[in-house]
């Protein structure tokens, strides 16, 4: 089976220009089959203050009315991903970006609370594996924004981490998965406040004891057990870590590695 | 050799919600391959003042400083483009959305002018041919934003009855390719006050007798002039009708059609 990369960048590095930069030119340069799914940073808040458009926050998602659907739509699909995509071509990677309702790539409905209304938010319900796997195969690298549809005309937001999970997990049919979350840290810390603490390599029994000695900070939890969830699907590793250690996270020369055995 | 469809849509007709629906839903409906190219209509404008950036045109262009190059790149390639295309999904079209950047479909340059700096305005310089084609042999339709790129990572706003001119010439070695112009008009008028004065058909040799007799409305002109150059390139033909009237348009049951014989 070959081998698929498929990277999460976290918002920050997306706010960051020249990171922003470096990072892509990284990330063209690594060879084989790539996906890259981002969000949109402080972009999509910026853009709704200066609309005037209240944001509301539950849980860290979005309450996405109207308004905001329309913010995320341009900022996530429009202004990020295209320049992105315009990027990676400069550094001789040839990206096609995409939202989910592009080739039906990525199929979800609107989220289903018991309690919250999160307006226009998308849980996805399918990958477009054979689509996906007939554009890398023809050389291309996609580029993934963190919005979907529900193939009745709605356009949804979703989560990029959730977005990319789900990825790696359906595509793991057809390939060797390494999925990569990159972000600000160097990987799981064991404090959360000194990067040297990072623990390199997470197995289901020792994140169990870490779990139990309370060593593993709160935030870091629904993140590794997501991992877990994907492992379980057939990806074959998940590794967590900074966004600018790209060449050695693949290498698996620093960050956390998050492996079933 | 197949058949291509190549539609651009006007502007207006993005401005209107339950237009574009119908607009989109015949669209779907045209077997075969086919290619769809949209402005952004007044959304962009609307945008820019909404943010307090100015909007500049000259000759009907619109000069793309760098915030007005964001909000274009929002709302062509973002909020308008993943519309069209979940529309187009909601009625059984495979759409994917696109710019020039992605898969380097639309390679173009930051327009030199001697006088007037246009800021970045792209002209094209080609169109990725054999990816469209395999892109549409595989049952994908496309739908093209009016955003372009220099591959050196700087995004261009383009002229979408450019593009479509440009697209339909380039694939024309592949298709036998069927460019329409879809506006609020009927076709090319007579009396440009009168929708019942539709010129059915325009050859070279009428195309100058009206000319001569000063018959023809002077902002067809360069539509009409375009159109001789994209048949001259090996386009089979160019029609000009209201966007109501696609499916007779592409019978050729309405609108003003342009052939060389």
């Amino acid at each position: 089976m070959e081998t698929l990369v498929v990277i999460k960048i976290g918002g920050n590095i997306i706010d960051d220009e020249s990171k922003l930069s470096s990072f892509l030119q990284e990330f063209a340069s690594i060879p084989g089959r790539k996906i890259l799914v981002h969000g949109g940073g402080k972009l999509a808040t910026r853009l709704a203050e200066q609309l005037g458009v209240e944001q509301q926050m539950i849980d860290g998602r979005r309450i996405t009315d109207e308004h905001t659907l329309r913010i995320v739509t341009m900022v996530y699909a429009g202004f990020v991903n295209k320049n992105i995509v315009a990027s990676l071509q400069s550094f001789g990677c040839n990206a096609i970006g995409l939202s989910g309702a592009d080739g039906n790539v990525i199929l979800a409905h609107k989220r289903n609370h018991p309690s919250i209304d999160f307006g226009f938010a998308g849980d996805i319900d399918q990958i477009n594996v054979p689509l996906i796997k007939n554009w890398l195969d023809g050389g291309l690298t996609l580029v993934i924004a963190p919005i979907t549809h529900d193939k009745k005309g709605q356009l949804l937001n979703t989560n990029a981490d959730t977005i990319a999970q789900e990825i790696a997990r359906a595509m793991s049919s057809e390939f060797e998965v390494n999925l990569i979350y990159s972000f600000e840290k160097k990987g799981v810390l064991l404090d959360a406040t000194d990067e040297s603490t990072v623990i390199a390599d997470i197995r289901p029994s020792y994140y169990e004891q870490l779990k139990a000695e309370k060593k593993i900070f709160a935030g870091m939890i629904p993140k590794i057990d997501n991992a877990f969830v994907a492992l379980k699907s057939g990806v074959r590793q998940v590794t967590i870590g900074k966004a600018e250690d790209l060449r050695e996270l693949i290498n698996h020369r620093t960050g956390t590695r998050i492996t079933n055995d």
